[in-house]
């Protein structure tokens, strides 16, 4: 099959690799209907993340069961899943409390598996998922084309986004400020707006993205950065600051710019992958602002978000701005990182 | 009247120092009825905190108003009075919305007030406190000599204590790990244990802390530290680790302890005035374990707290170990520095 390899930053090539295989019982293999490149993608893309040999990419992806293991029960070949971008038993003690990130038998697509098995990339034909049962989600027969972006974003930015709001405990009626206007932040005003707050202020400087974020149920767009972006805050908070702050980047800047609009007692939600971003610990000490967040438990919302997308109350797939087919994977992340499109989807 | 004055590390002093007057018509004269040397007066005394000139010393005291401004409208002369150990307002924003150690307005004893003058630090035999109205709490007449002490620790380290667990979430039933062992650690076990926790580990390897731990609701004890500290807490809780932590420290060591013992999801409620503590990013994002806290709003719990303490269902004042004359300050800070003591009294 076809499947995406980096090789070295700039150097993402599709390639011809094995098919996968059913190799636990507990395994089902998915053919890939729609993954796409995340922000996170750009790190090892960019030589943020070190890149020491060639690795398969993609966390991403939604499709069709091909095949399941004998111990799988709860999905069938020709169901139509949505795949959160790790997998999960769902059943540890980390899973039944909410936390299946953080599952103790769990781990991402592109690393090994417990048996020390490479699993597969998402942005590829088709993908071996382990622990199937507790990890894939089926919808209710096959969905419309058309729906297939927004569930796409449940996979990671939409269930990120809504990550960021609840580690920042929006509030119904609240002031939330969301810094960054990738899809993560994108989905996160609309996770702000859906929980309920009252005011949504974010922060982007890209009139695409302004549109899209308005669109979500951004009131207020602050274009400003550093001091200014500061205080403009301010000024559309008479001087106190924000009651949650979503920080959906993972820079020392964009957090320096959570922190500074951060009410006292507030919390910062933050799902950017870190890198150089720093908790200032005397200013929380002084001002009470928390910080909480990481990577989103996303098998656990999808049991709030996929009705909600089903039912067509959100339509975060509005985050794509772009579809090419998955042999253009090259142009798909030069146009990510050269912030000509917001987000890319790539179809096998 | 007599004063604390801390003139250089290890050299503190009871000194001659003007009487405070009313100088705003906010203010307030209030005897000192008992006051104590906190954890935190060990820093500039050890000289880890900067000591550049003589200063005036002390943030925790109860008393008696003598005075009080021509504005002040909620105490009188004669009241009984507890102090917060910041003074605030309590009508601005931050303060309405239960953050008043952030009042735009407020500030600390020993430093500066609004119009510049300095405020008394509270080891001495009057303090003139500067918005009196929003600051002072009265209790119902004069209270028994036998309430003293637990009436003192809500100055601040019951209602830091208090804080600590709210931070971290504590719920009912909830496994809580509390790392620090002095006068505010000891609250935080039994502010835990009011909060509902099912189990309460507190982190001593001082017998005679163990013992306070054990009656303020302990119901195990980890003498261990550093990895066998963490082994031992991750061995008490199935692997799993706490529901949520408590730290009372500030050290990098005691951060260490707490992020390394909170379960993923889970938060660590930090009131540990930060010398050298950090928080680490990447584990925090990994395991999605937050951080919340710092100065503890005192102003807001002492509506809770206070009738806990006159109807005796709390008994904080087992922190104080021993009590000596305010002529023998330097005593008191000697005994808590080499922890002879837990928390010392003092009494003009």
């Amino acid at each position: 099959m076809d499947a995406t390899v980096l090789h070295a930053p700039g150097d993402i090539r599709l390639e011809q690799v094995p098919d996968p295989q059913i190799m636990a019982p507990t395994d089902a293999v998915v053919r890939v209907v729609a993954s796409c490149v995340c922000g996170s993608d750009l790190w090892p893309y960019r030589g943020i993340s070190r890149v020491s040999r060639p690795r398969r990419i993609g966390h991403e992806f939604i499709g069709v069961v091909e095949e399941v293991g004998g111990e799988v029960s709860t999905v069938r070949p020709g169901d139509f899943v949505i795949t959160p971008f790790l997998w999960s038993d769902n059943t540890c003690a980390h899973c039944t409390a909410g936390m299946q990130s953080a599952c103790a038998n769990g781990g991402g697509f592109g690393g090994p598996d417990r048996d020390g098995n490479m699993v597969d990339g998402c942005q590829g034909e088709y993908v071996r998922v382990p622990l199937a049962d507790g990890t894939l989600v089926t919808t209710p027969g096959q969905p419309d084309e058309a729906l297939l972006p927004s569930l796409l974003t449940l996979t990671d930015v939409m269930a990120t986004g809504w990550h960021a709001a609840v580690s920042a405990r929006v509030r119904p009626g609240a002031t939330v400020v969301i810094v960054g206007d990738g899809a993560v932040g994108l989905c996160g005003v609309l996770s702000a707006a859906q929980q309920g707050a009252g005011r949504v202020i974010a922060m982007s400087r890209h009139a695409d993205r302004q549109a899209v974020a308005t669109e979500f149920g951004a009131t207020d767009i602050v274009a400003e950065r550093g001091p200014e972006g500061v205080a403009r805050i301010m000024e559309l908070t008479d001087g106190i600051g924000a009651d949650a702050v979503l920080e959906c980047v993972g820079t020392k800047e964009s957090m320096e710019q959570a922190f500074a609009s951060a009410r006292p007692g507030s919390m910062v939600g933050f799902v950017g992958v870190p890198h150089g971003a720093e908790a200032p610990m005397g200013q929380m000490f002084n001002r009470n602002v928390g910080l909480a967040g990481g990577m989103a438990p996303v098998r656990g919302y999808l049991d709030e978000l996929l009705p909600l997308v089903l039912e067509g109350q959100i339509n975060p797939g509005r985050v794509f701005d772009s579809t090419v087919p998955l042999a253009q994977v090259a142009d798909a992340y030069r146009a990510m990182d050269e912030r000509a499109a917001i987000k890319v989807m790539l179809r096998p």
